[in-house]
């Protein structure tokens, strides 16, 4: 906990500590969840060059920026949740499910306030993040 | 692993051993993301009653309706994801990030080819299915 090490089979480790455990896993969540998105954006791109055979510059530029857009907006939402999943632990006091609930729950309505959506929105939002990160959790830790 | 317990701070427990791990997981994936799911449901339903400040008999039945629909549906799709990730962690005889990779593309292109969507969107809900697993995974374990 506290470093970034994102390891794939040829090992490439990327070490951020800015000496503060918030921060870190902010980074941390950033990092891991943004590259997770550029590989699912580069994976749609692939795909849809290989259905038309060919590609163009135009292309190929259409699909770097795509990337970086979903690279960035999955890192924010995910380095969000992280740092409020820990935030959420150290004012309760526990580590549970019910962490993932809170955090799942700010963070939902944190990114729709964000992003200028209307209160009904933002509750709904909320109550999605809320389930998501819940199911989430469950599925990784009590199978 | 293998037996449902899902429990809450008023401990209620729900027990199922069907004999056979790839069932007691997928049956225990069902139930657990099935409740959060009806939760959710009922959680959105609570707002715009609270937000209208009323409820007939008609808004009743159409919640008790959503929930179960909403329940029945993550709790598939969890039920599914779970099924699959161990099915694949057998297969390969490791348990790392990739079985959730693999294990979120498998659900996701099942649950779409399921549901009559085109080859187009199969691919691309399997690719969409392995991100969120992967990173599902990576928020719960490398933290």
């Amino acid at each position: 906990m506290g470093r970034t090490v994102f390891s794939t089979s040829p090992r490439v480790d990327v070490i951020v500590d800015l000496g503060n455990p918030f921060l870190n896993l902010t980074v941390d969540g950033f990092l891991k969840i943004g590259s997770v998105a550029v590989a699912k954006a580069a994976a749609e791109e692939a795909y849809f060059i290989a259905k038309r055979g060919s590609v163009s510059r135009h292309d190929f530029e259409k699909s770097l920026k795509k990337m970086c857009r979903e690279g960035a907006y999955w890192g924010t939402v995910a380095g969000l949740y992280v740092g409020m999943e820990y935030g959420v632990e150290r004012v309760r006091g526990v580590r549970d499910w019910k962490n993932a609930m809170i955090g799942g729950a700010l963070t939902g309505a944190i990114v729709s306030a964000a992003s200028n959506q209307s209160k009904d929105k933002i509750v709904l939002n909320a109550i999605t993040g809320s389930a998501v990160a819940t199911a989430a959790e469950f599925i990784n830790h009590f199978t």
